[in-house]
């Protein structure tokens, strides 16, 4: 360690213990995976994508024939003070308006993840309004977990975005939501990352830009809707925070708690609980992305183990897809995060498990091979 | 009609009478589609190409809200004279073993029509060998319907596949089927399309070359698995045919009777009825894009209602989903047929209308629109 090392805290310490017990992915498992794929009846690879998120499977929980029969879908929420920069072109009281959307079963990503037969969790770990009491839809409603670190982000033009501790508790608050979930009867063999953040496109350019190095230009997009006059003063404001803080990128915890959002690093923590217990992890679009950079930039194990859900139509999340090495399952031009892209990508994700399952192989279907 | 117009017979006629009946799509229904789209809970258009599929659906059914509760996958199965010429890595006796196992339900279309909810039916338009007797999986099983044309198609580099009549029984065969599934009680809301033949990317090398002008070069790959050496032969065996033929595209029955293939033959026939009857077609890879081609060239107001399920990883598939004017869903490196890429699809398209049919409005949820 440096001696501007910054992890002196005891949970530092630990958080940097764990992301040590993250091993690469299991090549025996992967070995035994793809040689069972290759009895099916089918040409060998044929199926493409689906073979080798097959492959990714077994590496990442060490099983050639592990279960994803347990889905589930975090979609962290939390607000952002760099609204006040004029940033998004929907006003803040959406994020908690969109919470209660999301427990009252209406958004996109509620009908996506009944779908993909993945239940849904919403994270508040800063939402800065009440979230509107509403009755919860039984069958596709998600389940609110209360976890608020505090009511949303400062505006990082001004000052760090949150404590280094903040981001911690965030980061813990996502960690221990994988933990609770692991241990209910149903269990955990997928999950999905999505999020709700009114500005959240802010703090995720800020974030890709400083963990890849593109220009901010090149990673800030429209978000939900501003226009090309909006998205240059969007850039100026994020090229204002960083001119603020000037984040290390070789202290990660640091630079998210300058520039990044809580709901970004609640999704840090799912994803580094998920990589330690060897569950596949499935992204969302760009601001999901982002958070996992973040992971990335505190373990590099931890990038073999994640799906790119899809590529957004925003345009910083190619470069930062590419920066993490990770090919999206689905294109579909979606731009509206909740998890929505993960979602569909599930559905893929379940249907390559089910080839693995389902298929006869050339053997027990009497089909000659290759002549 | 020119003096030279091929199209003397009964058959003939009333096809092209059906296909008069054509429309385009229609856009009083896409328009309402639209504005429903806008008053859910996301940002405009976010939701990417689930938005323009529930248009194009629209449009289709000529209905903002139409159904696609009931769907079927058509997989058609013949077998390829030219296969004496060694194109193709696999024995020709695998298509009537992949077509047991098909009914069995042991392949990769039965567990993803399964994942898609759709039924799998197999039609057996020119099988050359007796399919294996095999027990149909009551859950995943395909239905097998006969409506063998001839055995097999002739090898297309010493005489025409097939005659103009055998192409228009195969053709009719497709449509009957169509009208088949459109008067059982469950009905029909949404085809997915896809083929057993070894050979047949050989056909859709041959036909897409002739529809789209390409060089024949650009359009042929390795099929299931043939080498490079492989390859080459096969481009060399399309050469030969097409010069011994040398088919007109203004005359696309003439086109599919010298160089197609009887099962390529009855999608065409799948697309056709579809289309009149305003049923979405959700195509699969290379096969059922060059049977795509044929529907197109013989109706060009065919090509909007298509759906391109998938791109394969045959070159040609790229070149020719350019010339319809489709955009494929998904892109997954798939090159196994049998409507595999149309049933992953088929998965989006459903998402799609359940978005569609289960968000909350704007208004219902109580959510700030755009600041």
């Amino acid at each position: 360690m440096s001696a501007k090392d910054p992890m002196t805290t005891e949970g530092e310490t630990r958080l940097r213990a764990d992301l040590e017990t993250i091993r690469p992915l299991d090549e025996a498992a992967m070995a035994l995976a793809a040689a069972h794929l290759d009895r099916l009846t089918k040409p060998p690879g044929s199926l493409g994508r689906l073979e080798t998120l097959v492959i990714q499977v077994a590496g990442i929980t060490g099983r050639p024939d592990a279960p994803v029969a347990a889905r589930a879908i975090v979609v962290a929420a939390a607000d952002h003070g760099v609204t006040a920069q004029g940033v998004s072109a929907y006003p803040a009281e959406v994020t908690s308006q969109m919470v209660a959307n999301f427990v009252a079963g209406g958004a996109a990503i509620n009908v996506l993840a009944e779908a993909a037969g993945a239940r849904v969790v919403v994270l508040d770990v800063g939402v800065a309004r009440p979230i509107p009491p509403v009755a919860a839809d039984p069958v596709r409603g998600g389940r609110l977990v209360r976890a608020r670190v505090r009511d949303g982000t400062a505006d990082m033009t001004v000052e760090a975005a949150m404590s280094r501790d903040d981001a911690l508790a965030a980061i813990d608050a996502g960690r221990q939501l994988v933990a609770d979930m692991r241990a209910e009867p149903s269990g955990l063999d997928l999950v999905g990352v999505g999020e709700m953040g009114i500005g959240n496109t802010t703090a995720a350019s800020a974030l890709s830009a400083v963990f890849t190095g593109a220009e901010v230009e090149a990673v800030t997009g429209r978000g939900t809707g501003i226009d090309e006059a909006g998205r240059r003063h969007k850039v100026a404001v994020i090229e204002a925070a960083i001119a603020r803080h000037r984040p290390d990128a070789a202290d990660p915890i640091g630079v998210l708690a300058a520039i990044g959002g809580l709901e970004i690093a609640a999704l840090v923590g799912v994803i580094v609980e998920a990589a330690i217990a060897g569950i596949p992890v499935v992204l969302d679009g760009f601001i999901s992305t982002a958070a996992a950079l973040v992971a990335v930039a505190l373990q590099p194990s931890i990038a073999p183990r994640l799906v790119a859900g899809h590529r957004s139509s925003e345009p910083g999340h190619r470069i930062v897809l590419e920066h993490l090495g990770l090919a999206p399952v689905i294109d579909l031009d979606l731009r509206l995060g909740e998890a929505s892209g993960a979602a569909l990508a599930i559905g893929i994700v379940v249907a390559a498990i089910a080839i693995r399952d389902g298929m006869a192989t050339f053997d027990s279907a009497g089909i000659a091979g290759r002549g």
